[in-house]
């Protein structure tokens, strides 16, 4: 993409109404813009982002799951007949449509794929069944803040789980545990499984999953072991019970817990190298309610002995657009964001120095071409700026790489490779430039 | 996908409360479910098939614009600031948040587009510019019908250009033009552009796209040059500002009118052998309108002379869940769905006729294995049930190849190979099959 044809706003200021750091990033760098309170468009810049930690997300589950879509508006009666319309207080958008009928914009689908899965399915051939989709959820918090972390509409992949009984409905969760884990390994983040509240059924199945943070919202402490976890280990696949169930109970033997659930004395018990602190934010949670719904909404099969059986399920949620703040928030420097590779909207920025020597242009426009064609996704900041503007702009949005060409370097045949993270510069002909950014 | 193993509700009988057949092989090969009046669930089946829709109809706005995300639910006070808010009625989702805001389920974006754009963009130099997404939309429908060709919420790409001036918006126009005509002709249908009215600014530059379907809401009359147009030829590319307005002039120069706006005397003109008629649905429509929004929402820009200029828009629409019911009207038969090969949920579907004759399930798994390999997507409906209600199932959800494996075959050494389009069978080596396939 050449910058000069592209609507990729950069803000001259920081932004002072932004209270974190996240936030502040994502409007100077132009990923989001506030079209109302809580609620933001992304531009293309972000949506780049969010494309992409959406498109990881996907993969993994489609690995254990079919992915489908419901709507965002749904009718009232469907959470009255799960109970749950009266209960959910003012965070849920209630709407009248034209014709008087009571709706609401979706801020999680519990209701209504345990009604869609009851009105198609009728044997127990037809489990278990793992169905999940990334739709847009709203909740009318009554303070949105904190940018994407905090807003009123918000892409959230959410996943069920239908199971004949508890045995299976553990080895969904447990695939999901492993899915998760991926997921975020791949998007070059920690996040830590930390069980939480399940309620009077969950047992041991429920885990929030936190990414390491400094600004995170809460305090977190956790065993080393979750750093180190080897997780394409042999034995180790979505078909592998054993496997399964030995990862689960590694997960759970290790100490993870944010400061509401901390205890001091399971604490003490690991050893002090091992012990990590730091501050975390919920990016994810797992969670098994067994017949809650399918009970409240009269969802049965027939079982293998005739009988009629009521699924046990689970849910398992995903802040799509949460971790894009949350990868912010754990990544960034002064200068601006730091992208994980599999994350950033492009691989590598390009930037003239002077726009005005042939020799400079011809050499850019040249490489960029080249690193077009070997696929490696690149950002060509080929304006008429200055070049201290352009590196400024490229170290705000955080592309894991730079390649500054300028007259100066030219004139010895090379050109500079910058890593973002790191800082450290390399001096390289172009032909090497481009061998080490499409390696 | 094992079939066994996936959610794929076919219902046995065909719906009686669907009119149109789009509609009705939509809920019977299980693509939705209705979960609301006009508002439906994309099952797995569905979903893929919307997903394919979109992916290409991205891949081409990708090629002349950047694809940034709205949110859905908008502030009214946009709305009253391009003096649309009271005007449009009640199709208009109307929502009070918890504060007491007046916001709205967006039907279209104009209004919001113009502001962000106004915000952050103050140069000439900015421009032109053209920006897309692709997001679910809201009309309140007083009759919802027809599925999803009329439903309420609906998902929507819709495109924005900015330019400096009419000369500048002639240019995006007719590379939206050109996509479209790709677009459709992508998807395997047949899409007519027809002049459509435009209001007082837009002179020639609005066109309706109808995909030509049996069952068609509108009457087309047009002009077979259109089905024959080489929108691969030389000279014809997004960059190339004369070959775009070749196009234009070629599209426009060809008769193509709805009942609507049919003129007798101009069709006479048609020679008769080239004279086609039809039915026709709306699946795009592509829109310029001028100053209408940058002036009425104060989007100025300075000139290359210092002077403030109002840039000149357009809009560029696509109904993605409305095409996946356009394909359906468009093509298929008495035994259900036909998809062209480029949006089919999956390209084979494989079936064993005896999923008790071991010999048959063996070869049907290393086929399954192989094509799966090969990357040719695959539906395996490895269930125990008669070969006959398989069968079946596959011609309604309208794989574009079956690969039939029996006993009887395997003893000859081959397998079926069913082209679902022509009803053409082949009988042929696994191999033969799988390089077939994979070809």
């Amino acid at each position: 993409m050449r910058l000069s044809r592209a609507f990729l706003p950069v803000l001259k200021e920081s932004p002072s109404d932004a209270q974190i750091v996240s936030h502040k990033l994502m409007l100077q760098a132009g990923l989001i813009r506030q079209t109302s309170a809580g609620i933001y468009a992304w531009l293309p810049l972000g949506h780049r982002v969010l494309q992409k930690v959406e498109q990881i997300v996907r993969e993994e589950q489609d690995r254990i799951g079919q992915e489908m879509l419901m709507p965002t508006i749904q009718p009232a009666d469907l959470w009255k007949e799960s109970g749950r319309y009266e209960a959910y207080g003012p965070e849920m958008l209630r709407i009248e449509d034209r014709h008087g009928r009571e709706m609401l914009y979706g801020p999680t689908n519990e209701d209504m794929i345990t009604a869609l899965f009851r009105d198609d399915v009728k044997s127990y051939r037809d489990l278990p069944r793992m169905l999940y989709h990334i739709q847009w959820k709203f909740r009318d918090e009554v303070r949105p803040r904190f940018g994407v972390m905090r807003g009123r509409e918000f892409l959230m992949k959410d996943a069920y789980s239908f199971d004949l009984d508890e045995e299976g409905a553990k080895k969904s969760y447990y695939r999901q545990l492993l899915a998760y884990l991926r997921t975020f390994r791949r998007m070059g983040i920690k996040a830590v499984p930390m069980q939480a509240d399940s309620g009077p059924i969950g047992g041991k199945l429920s885990h929030e999953f936190l990414v390491l943070a400094p600004t995170g919202e809460s305090e977190v402490f956790y065993d080393a072991a979750f750093d180190e976890m080897d997780l394409e280990r042999e034995g180790l696949s979505y078909e592998d019970d054993a496997g399964l169930e030995a990862l689960f109970e590694e997960v759970t033997s290790h100490y993870a817990a944010t400061d509401e659930t901390h205890d001091e004395a399971r604490w003490d018990a690991v050893a002090s190298a091992d012990q990590r602190t730091g501050r975390g934010i919920e990016v994810g949670h797992i969670f098994y309610f067994g017949p809650k719904y399918s009970e409240a909404m009269g969802l049965k099969v027939s079982g293998k002995d005739g009988d009629m059986v009521t699924p046990m399920m689970g849910s398992y949620g995903v802040g799509v657009s949460r971790l894009v703040g949350a990868i912010i928030e754990a990544s960034h420097d002064d200068n601006g964001i730091i992208w994980p590779e599999a994350v950033a909207p492009w691989k590598v920025g390009l930037v003239t120095m002077r726009a005005d020597d042939a020799a400079t242009v011809a050499a850019a426009e040249d490489l960029y071409a080249k690193l077009d064609a070997a696929g490696a996704e690149t950002l060509y900041d080929d304006r008429d700026e200055r070049g201290g503007v352009k590196l400024g702009g490229m170290d705000l949005m955080g592309l894991p790489w730079q390649v500054i060409i300028g007259p100066r370097g030219l004139k010895n045949g090379v050109v500079e490779v910058k890593n973002r993270r790191t800082g450290e510069r390399e001096e390289l002909t172009p032909e090497a430039a481009l061998a080490k950014l499409t390696a």
